[in-house]
């Protein structure tokens, strides 16, 4: 674990005070990623037909909503909200999905209209130079023949899905819209997995520094990942709630075949809920040791403290006691005083403690 | 964060004991706000009409129940509890109601009665020069065309709500008084997130601090935030239930329109209540870091203590040995033992002690 | 918080061991007031009609059940268990109902038989003298036009209903006997409030003892805070189960209109299981407070301990070198050695250890 | 609490490793009391009549299930397995029954089969001699008019219930089968209480001790307590879910009479529950104390080293000054110097060591 | 405990991020076992009829679905990926299942489809020599007729099932597949008891040790006691679900007979589950000892150290002081002040402090 790495990477400060007291559906943007040009693609496909358009203006986009394609619109950045309205209208979106889709400290959430479906869930990006684990807000808009996805950032969590796409693959250019949504889905779960095994990993480097010689990063750096897994948790836990009332939702946009692959990813969530659960475990009993471990250390720090006080302070004692002045001192006078009076017994006094000390198991 | 905070700023003390043994429907105000006025105010409006009224005389009020208008009576202050009754005949409002409105130290709750719904919420101030938190009680009478507000102090969070309706804006001048209690609920909803934003602020600020140098001041300050989250989540965990009530309500006051906003601020709830749960994790976990930083801190005293004690104490005792008056004493009388014997030795000591604790880690 | 205070004032410990073995039914009284007398009051009231008796006799009481007024026979004193026998074949109790009212350490539940309703909750006692927190048993029979009421001990937690009922309270005098359950119910729940409020006290007035300076005494009362709420949670827990039977009771004993009030007891019930659990939340966290105290505590010792070593020692042993008797000894003839080489250099030490330690904050 | 007492005394390693891989419904007793002697006693009775038998041979006991007395066959061990096979078969006990019956690590639990119902209790014997809490498994098989009792050693929990029958008590004799079963359950959780009142005494002795003055026994009896909670918790707490079986059992083995007193028995199992968990937050409460108070050992021992070394460090380095042998040393010669500037100087800080460590209530 | 045990035995890293952005459906092997081969067994039987088959060509076992016997193909391997389709293809799998039976870090999870039942468990393995727990994947397809498993390695676990088979134990011989299945099942969670009693027996070693002298292993080991109970608990937790939708599943396949063991199998599950939770709590509370041995411990060196500088630092000073060079020293020209004076005032002191300190229970 390098040393460099920032000691407060995750935020999950709510910054949505700012939007307090404003009407409802009221859109804004309450992220920091105002300046960066929003790109949006189209895709259109249906078996062999595959188009894939960059679209500029995004006024006349209700064509859609009769393709006999199969139509994803997917939005890199949120933070126009003109545009994010003027697509809201093209697709009679409902006032409250386009201030959530905004609102980017969304709680991940599932929620049924009359004629689409909406979802968030937020992926985690973990930055490999500032070493830290930011989070951003994907908004779907599901409909029977289309899909819109918003990212904050060009979300390239999907780019496999739209490898998939371009390469014609069999399965999900035959499909419906709700093969690609789960398909989606799935591409955002299993960014969770790659974030779990890092952290995972991180995990295992402290365990051996922890044991071997504990320092104050390493309780900095406990505190980080029980951050980072207290974050990801609250983020990943209401997945399965989304996740469950899509198994179970009854607008028929789900087809019985892809249900049972929506309860794949519905097991892989839980997996990721457990396996964070697990680590959260295994967090807070490292924690214990690193505790016991400055406790072992303060007691060798003790220990040789009162060794050392314990042999040489009564030998100090006995030195200063020759070295008194009394003129009636009949010790002083005695030849064999000094090699065997005071070497003999200090070094008899010497072997007695270090005698203690091994039986004690001090040494 | 600013040393003069007062360390006690929460009292979640249970003032109602001042009420046991009365009989149920007795009036008692158990706050402390027995002086100020009571300010009640009437805001009457549909579609284009809008009027604002100061009430002086409560007294005949009953015309509101049969108005075409929507009426919004807003009542700063429930100490007078003469004036809490008379509103309560003009709205055939239930003995226990009023009880409850009057006597502020409710649990949020929601109840429905034949003619009308009943539910209490707190809102939590934070007074920027005392430093303290403190909450207060919002009650709420909802009927089909009207709604009660009753506030301790004058409640300035629904001012931007005032502002909507003096605005005239649309959405709200034209629904009914199930819109306008949305309008209301999500206000205070929305308060809760600029206090949880102030308590962030405050533990990274803190997270810092605790790293860096803990303190006596950190400890107590912990103290303070992990106090404010339990009484924050002690009001705000039942809101859920409310809003869940709510969102079943049965007396058809709330159409399905609103219902979809009501369901938004259960998100909101929710996202609170995960974001509470959170800091409280983030809480005890810094508590974790303050226990290990100190153990760390006195580690290094003591291995200060030690490194000092163990170079000096067994030279003082070499001193000490030269020190000592022997008459037979054939060291003292050589010319190099001073230099060489006495200084080299504990150079020499000194050196070896020195790499002792490079070795160990210890410098 | 008196110093006096008994260490252990709670006894939870369970002494109905001396009845295992024994048939059901057998009554046996498992508490230690013995010897008190036993007192029998009987109101009978109906609107108008009021009567206060001191019954002496219990063997004819059976007219009672066919009385056109409301009874309550309220029982201080369940030890002689052949009077509450007595008094049971006179209302047809069932055999358990009479063996749990004498076994005084029922947890409290609800029971419905045939002709009445059965149940218990408990009492706290809050002893001034030996500051001890002591709980009893309240058991309560209700039929349509009776109720029975045993305490341990005369059960002063009654007397503001009986106030009412003398003075001739409307509600009260005019209401069925489950309106008068509910006012018994009400008077034990605000007894709770009390008892919460003194342990709220305590909590604060420890607060401040523990962030000056933590004693021995206060770990052992914040100990006995939370063996006292533990207690409490024990008892007052099943109360919720209790009233929200009675709330769905079918037996029609309950009116629709008492049900209201009943209501809002158990929110009463639900808002003190919610303070106890943010108490119990409280002491732990004062625990932590309590124990980094006593940890920067011994710091501020060991500081104390290394700054006089760490300077002193060194010196110690600079002034045993001059005090050496070596024969070639140049330093101890030179002039200036004593005031510069020697007084110099040990002040420069000082000076040099002192900023140090004000560098490392020690001072 | 006896020191003697042994450390480990609960063993709730499970054994059953020794059946791994065998065929279900293999007989095989995993326990270790496999000397001693299996006695069966068979009790007959309906009112009046009451028959009790040693049975020497259990080939022939088909009769019973067609007798109209009822019948109650307990078994005193059951690690004869060809034995329990024999009446297995005499009573067409299915074969996973039996296994239980002889595999003595089982959980509570309950199972209904077409013509019996089979439930597992475990109950606890404390042996005063080893100190130690030891359990073993009573196995229930229960027909229309029989009842068959597995134990591993002679069960001395039964014999009160023995005696009433012996006695003719009215209400056991006269009643069916089910009444037995109910007498039996409740005997075993009349045992419980004991149990739990010998714990309790145990943790209010340890609680004493641990405020005065904490050894290492008491953090190994704590340890010990804490075990036996656990292990209680785990033998007692499937019991609700097997009384709630029973409670709502269908094949009308238990009458609605005797349904009441079960429902009693079911109160007293969530009181033991609710005992235990008491008693387990009381253990860990102790373990914080006992924590505390070693800190507050450690803290005194501090400051007495602290004490005497601040005081006597500086003056014997104060001594070490006048030891110098300097020649020039002109304080030497003074008269005043030895009494007033070396004693008197010394006293001097003697005293304001004094007063700061009173100031600062160290002593 | 031997001390060469690994310190990180147990790797419950996610590797599935190898995965992460493939097609659904697509087959991937994402363990380390790449070299061993892959050995097919076929079991074949029905009553009398039994034969064991070593299946070296895949590609023709449709027949097996019409086959009068019941077969049970087992799979010893699955990172031949080829295999598993061409299997899955006889059998008509679902490629979703294919997927799972060779992404081998599933969590244990059920799933029905239409024509057949998947279900995965995990098991562990104990190597003696490495001493390390690892645990590995075992898929389970069911149909009416066939099962077919598949392990990671060769799996021992099935060996007593496949004796049974051999041996022509009648029960497993004349039922159905279903039977087969709750064999094989059975013998799964035998094998978790073996290592629960492994892991039980290392507890209580560990106990003793750290009673009797706390080492850094006890920690180390304590925590590696803790992950795999961790592990464990993660692995068995979702068998319970699984077991009980086994006992709920409706396509027929499991017989009512065959439901009865899988009930006991089921509550086995349970013990279990208990087992592990009071395993945690035990490590946790000997954690808490742990703790406190070594604040005894460092007590105790604390108490020497203080013992021996409160006795020999004053005596220190007290020859310092006699040691010094005054010229106007009375007390050094008295004859009786060595022997008494000083010697008589030293042991007198040394009395005094030995008697404070045997009174303060520190000897």
């Amino acid at each position: 674990m390098k040393k460099s790495r920032n000691k407060r990477p995750v935020k999950p400060l709510n910054k949505s005070s700012r939007k307090a007291g404003m009407a409802p559906g009221t859109l804004l943007y309450t992220g920091n990623n105002n300046n960066a040009e929003v790109k949006i693609s189209l895709f259109s496909y249906k078996g062999e037909f595959f188009e894939e358009t960059l679209i500029e203006n995004s006024d006349n986009l209700q064509g859609l909503l009769n393709s006999p394609h199969i139509s994803w619109l997917t939005v890199d950045g949120i933070h126009k909200v003109e545009l994010i309205e003027k697509i809201g209208k093209n697709f009679s979106i409902h006032p409250l999905i386009l201030e959530d889709i905004t609102h980017n400290i969304q709680r991940p959430k599932f929620e049924d209209y009359d004629n689409n479906l909406y979802f968030v869930m937020r992926i985690f990006n973990y930055d490999e130079t500032s070493m830290q684990l930011s989070n951003e807000q994907i908004s779907f808009v599901l409909g029977s023949n289309y899909i819109l996805t918003f990212c904050e950032t060009p979300c390239s969590v999907f780019d496999n899905v739209k490898d998939r796409l371009r390469k014609g693959a069999q399965k999900i250019r035959n499909s419906n819209s709700d093969y690609l949504a789960y398909a989606l889905i799935d591409a955002v779960v299993d960014s969770y997995f790659i974030i779990l095994e890092k952290i995972g990993t991180d995990i295992e480097e402290l365990e051996d520094g922890i044991v071997v010689n504990p320092t104050k990063e390493d309780i900095q750096n406990l505190h980080r990942l029980r951050r980072e897994l207290i974050l990801m948790r609250k983020s990943i836990w209401p997945l399965r709630e989304i996740l469950n009332n899509l198994l179970h939702e009854v607008n028929g946009i789900f087809s019985k075949e892809t249900m049972v692959y929506l309860r794949d990813v519905y097991d892989h969530s839980i997996q990721i809920i457990d396996t964070i659960e697990s680590y959260r475990d295994m967090v807070i009993g490292m924690l214990d040791v690193y505790l016991s471990s400055l406790s072992n250390k303060m007691n060798q720090v003790m220990k040789v403290l009162t060794i050392i006080s314990t042999i040489f302070i009564p030998l100090t004692f006995l030195a200063g006691v020759y070295g008194m002045n009394f003129v009636h001192f009949p010790e002083i006078q005695m030849t064999w005083m000094y090699p065997w009076g005071f070497w003999g017994f200090s070094l008899l006094l010497i072997g007695f403690m270090l005698f203690l000390f091994k039986r004690k198991n001090w040494l």
